[in-house]
């Protein structure tokens, strides 16, 4: 780790690369301006690949590092020279080196001799270094150091992003579901864009950030979309291709009934062994169609999709089912474990909603194969502002488990609203179910919980490759010219990236990080407002939306605006249960629905009792009096009352923070989040009032300070 | 009077009538089954028209009479005779009869000598003639009277039906705005269908019932239907055509800003000459291609739609421009006064939705021309289960107005619950604004309101002809087979025409009509079953749903199942104020929102005392406590309580109802009723039960009889 990898023995090809992808002057560059370029691109930078390795140069990822030196040294008055002597910085191609390194993905960095080198063993490292020195700009580029290397390596090789795009646009969730960035940047008019540069564009952001895997499609996979599986085949290649040379891999959403839907058969029975060999025979055109295809993302018996329950299987046997048909080409399966009962009765208490991940799937922990992930919910309901970590990471060593978090702000304020959550994200990633000192959820995800080596992990050279399941994120990412609506929402995006391939990142860190790359050169008072406005914006969002962890107070369907009883009495889960003397759900052991036993020690005690169990997620647990009284002092209307007053508060200091700042950004941002602002403090101020107003009238209870509700 | 018309010295033509329109025996015949026809096609009935006047069989809806005469004779075992001196029954034209019997539409009855001699002045007298012979059945034509002589005529001249159809399927209202009855008749695939059999077999049924005026689109006209006013013309001709046989005059809604829509101006200012210009084109384009074109409707400035406000005009500005185009042509212009605020703040009680219709209106009193009738919906608000009578309609005598009443259930079970609606549409034609003995809301209508002459009526045959405004109402009528979803909603439709033609008519006496025509010979106890189930449902249906004048306690957008905070806190009004001590609305004088004084005494002052005012509207009127007692003896939670379970056990007593005859009727009718009450007990009992449960939530108090709450 200490020896700077050799450079100068080895002859710079100068094959040519691609040409650069070619940038939309009308869509926003988000984190690579070409200023993001600059400190590398006035540099000497040399690509260096080894003279005995014949396949490097057909390797698109290197050919893509080569092209982006040449295109940044080009603009930025660099150069490109073809020796690692002559160069300020060297990108070194080092086969050899990746299973030392840590890993394909690896990179290390050296600084010595006036001259920083990246070496990795294989295009794909080498990119990643590529942008860890874009990401660090002029700081990074010094070449003076002491000869001590940084080795980089992702925490996970599952780093994957889900777009629920539908190739037709759905009469009811729209061409992308629970999207606020307009249509899809995949699909247009029914089938595949003929043109793919904003794909393009996309690839090459999402590999700056650190993400190597997207499934292109929504997991629930209607008619239309069921037959990219099949029909649309070369369709999808090309997507695949667009992904490529930034080391994407491409995954689809498939329909369960696929083998019915699409052919033909009349059963899709997983034990069937006509439907098993539909499905091997589909895997294998799609390997043929596209070599490096990632696999299948299946929510099956879920909202209405169709799954094995029906044929009187287990997910274990369906999972399998369509492992075994993508084992032999490498390929995985991600399987969802958002499965519960949405024909729930509202008046039976004793249904549970946030128990079902871990009812459906805690018994089944063994049962899956060795390329199945099982990619669980971060709560264990619904991408709520606060909910608690779903228990289920915690009982399933056996199995292979990817944490799924959703970008697009479905629950958080729909890109309307600035909420950045790279803060909850970090919390959970970083939550110990075992108490002080024991595994986070990033490492059970990265196949190094307890007990993850009594599976059969390979224990090889990735920590817990074996038994690895990674991060999976819901994208929030549409043909929009911001990419997510909000141009701030890009700050999500890059940070979820960033926490995928380390999760010990700190958020704030990743902001500044963001703020760096987006607003380069931009006035010291643009980055300070950006962290005036988003450090705390999750918190800000929950203080005026849902109180103390109850969820689902929005409206039905769409998700936006509060409407407090809106679920309460839907088949889809009731959550607040609110009378006028009190509210909340109660989970415990001892009176409720024993959800609080999901858990292991010391959370099983913590949740369950009303004195330990933390203020934010008191009625998550517990059904109080509106008298009860806090931790924080406060009671539980009084809190309802500040926080939402604070809320709005906050709100409007944001939007100061803006104003002093929005004309030192390009004047198309500060239109954008000029506007989305003010639709926030509108919003703000509807979910301050009704949720006042709501528990004020339920309650009786006046506002101790006596300010105006209705 | 008291002479029968003479009929023997005519000669009969023996022109040949169009084909009866041909019947697909996959749609349900509704109240013209061929029995229906059979004591009649019994007979010998004879069609007798005068040989001097040369036009009579121009006119197509004589010689839809006479075809009716022929197939029915043909089918049922008589004959049809050229001379009454040979027939049973004569159906004769006399064109002088017109004036002297009250109308165009006017016919007498005589049963003398052996015979039945119906005598009208035009084609449409005749038809209606003939069609109270077919609804009187085998007593109707007993020829054997004193020669006394039966005069009938409408009391309106105008009763029409709307439908709110689009041409193109609508993303968000899809094909049938409100529509619970599948597709449209007139519509689909985006154009006017081909055929339109349909539209014909409907127009009979209309004509049976006594409905004369169709307007084919929805008052909310999008861009697609914007241009059946141009382009579509010849297709519109098509379905007049499909219509005029039978009596029907076509309307069209037609979008207030066409100029700029489909005309291509900068303005759709009322008084900019050039838009006059462009309106009156369009008019005279559409009489010449429909000679007997009625006229438009006219959602202005209501709910999004564009309208005179936006120039600074009134709605007596926007409505005046557009009669004077179809002045010329004898046409009308049909213009809604369902105009309100739909982006209300909630917190601010001093905005009433209640008010706004009389709040728009009332002041252009007097300053409509002679052709806009302002249509106005039954209740201030909008077609709850139950509302006050709207006071505009006591406070505009000098305007032609007609009343709106909803056929599609829109608030009323949506044609999944089994709600016959004639008793609560009687009950508005009966109301008297100005105490006992005063004129009727059907007086109003007919133009004989107070103050009526005080206008430019013409006091001729048609009594308040010059100021009626008729009746009008949204059709319930899909590409359903049994054309309304559910079957027994087909008595909805019937008894609308029915009491606008004779608002005296006793809706049970109505209920037995169309059940006697829709289920001839069937046994006595369908009779009485169906007398069972619908003739107090309306009330069954308020008691699981709406309490004592509360509305809107309904599912946001698609208005079913109970949501009671639905729209409390939303821009489109606020309905109840219900919070732990009490609920309603306060619109008294004294102390509300002043509402009580749009009523002319004694209404203004039974309304606004808590003493006087009706049980079944105290909560429209007044916010009173949980525990205030009813006129009925009762509190307000506790009728809460005992309705809801009074009305589910209603419900289920239907279901036993229905169970016990529907062995007796068509297996396809039992099948879809069986299948429709099922619905009803389930949304049934979610309505008792959420009710329950919301209001025992908030105010603690308990059911005095100790039944389940939730």
């Amino acid at each position: 780790m200490a020896t700077p990898a050799p450079t100068t023995d080895r002859t710079v090809r100068t094959a040519p690369g691609p040409a650069a992808v070619p940038v939309d002057p009308a869509v926003h560059p988000a984190w690579l301006p070409d200023a993001a370029l600059a400190p590398l691109g006035r540099r000497q930078v040399a690509v260096v690949v080894p003279d005995g390795v014949a396949d490097a140069l057909a390797d698109p990822v290197v050919r893509t590092v080569r092209a982006e030196v040449t295109a940044a040294t080009a603009a930025h008055g660099g150069a490109a020279p073809e020796r690692a002597d002559d160069a300020d910085v060297a990108l070194v191609l080092d086969p050899g080196a990746a299973g030392r390194l840590g890993g394909p993905e690896a990179f290390e960095v050296a600084r010595a001799a006036g001259r920083v080198t990246v070496t990795a063993g294989t295009g794909a490292g080498l990119l990643h270094g590529f942008f860890h020195l874009v990401r660090g700009g002029e700081p990074a580029l010094a070449g003076d150091g002491d000869g001590a290397v940084e080795r980089h390596a992702p925490a996970t090789t599952l780093r994957m992003l889900d777009h629920w795009d539908n190739v037709a646009v759905h009469p009811a969730m729209g061409q992308v579901e629970r999207g606020y960035a307009g249509g899809s940047i995949f699909y247009a008019d029914g089938e595949v864009r003929a043109d793919l540069t904003r794909v393009a564009q996309y690839a090459r952001l999402l590999a700056a950030a650190g993400v190597n895997r997207v499934a292109i499609n929504n997991v629930n996979v209607h008619a239309r979309e069921a037959r990219l599986l099949t029909d649309d085949l070369p369709e999808v290649a090309r997507i695949a291709a667009a992904f490529r040379p930034y080391g994407i891999r491409t995954h689809l959403s498939v329909s369960w009934a696929s083998p019915v839907v699409l052919g033909g058969l009349t059963t899709s029975d997983p034990l069937d062994e006509d439907v098993r060999a539909w499905w091997r025979a589909a895997a294998a055109r799609v390997w043929d169609a596209i070599e490096d295809f990632g696999g299948f993302v299946v929510k099956a018996d879920s909202e209405g999709q169709p799954g094995p329950f029906a044929y009187g299987r287990s997910h274990a046997d369906g999972a399998n089912m369509l492992a075994e048909a993508v084992a032999p080409h490498g390929g995985l399966v991600h399987w969802r474990a958002f499965v519960y009962n949405h024909t729930q009765d509202w008046r039976d208490r004793g249904t549970d909603r946030a128990r079902a991940a871990y009812d459906h799937f805690v018994p089944h922990d063994g049962e899956f194969a060795d390329n199945v992930v099982v990619q669980v919910k971060h709560g264990p309901i619904d991408f709520q502002v606060r909910e608690p970590v779903s228990p289920t990471f915690a009982a399933m060593p056996r199995t292979r488990l990817a944490l799924e978090l959703q970008v697009t702000q479905e629950y958080t304020g729909q890109q309307r609203h600035a909420v950045y959550l790279g803060r909850p994200w970090s919390q959970v990633l970083g939550f110990r179910f075992w108490g002080d000192g024991s595994p986070t959820v990033a490492d059970v995800v990265a196949g190094r919980g307890p007990g993850a080596d009594g599976g059969t992990g390979d224990g090889g050279a990735g920590g817990g490759a074996g038994r690895e399941g990674g991060v999976a994120a819901v994208s929030n990412v549409g043909d929009d010219r911001f990419w997510t609506g909000h141009p701030l929402a890009q700050a999500n995006l890059y940070a979820f990236g960033r926490l995928a391939w380390d999760p010990a990142l700190d958020p704030a860190d990743l902001l500044d990080e963001w703020a760096g790359l987006t607003f380069p050169g931009a006035d010291r008072r643009v980055r300070e407002a950006l962290h005036a406005i988003l450090d705390e914006s999750w918190e800000t969002y929950e203080m005026y939306t849902a109180p103390l962890g109850v969820g689902f107070m929005v409206r039905p369907h769409h998700h936006y605006g509060p409407d407090v009883d809106g679920y309460e009495y839907t088949p889809w889960g009731t959550y607040h249960f609110a009378d006028r003397d009190g509210i909340g759900v109660d989970r415990t052991r001892a009176t409720g629905t024993g959800y609080t036993g999901q858990y292991p020690a010391p959370w099983r005690d913590v949740y369950e009792d009303l004195e330990t169990c933390p203020d934010e997620l008191l009625l998550f647990f517990h059904h109080v009096p509106y008298t009860h009284v806090l931790r924080s002092g406060s009671t539980v209307a009084q809190h309802v009352y500040d926080t939402r007053f604070a809320g709005l508060e906050r709100v409007l200091r944001t939007v100061e923070a803006w104003q002093a700042v929005a004309d030192l950004v390009d004047p198309d941002v500060a239109e954008r989040v000029t506007e989305r602002l003010a639709e926030q403090v509108r919003s703000a101020t509807e979910w301050r009032d009704v949720l006042n107003t709501y528990f004020w009238r339920k309650s009786g209870i006046p506002d101790a300070k006596g300010r105006e509700i209705y």
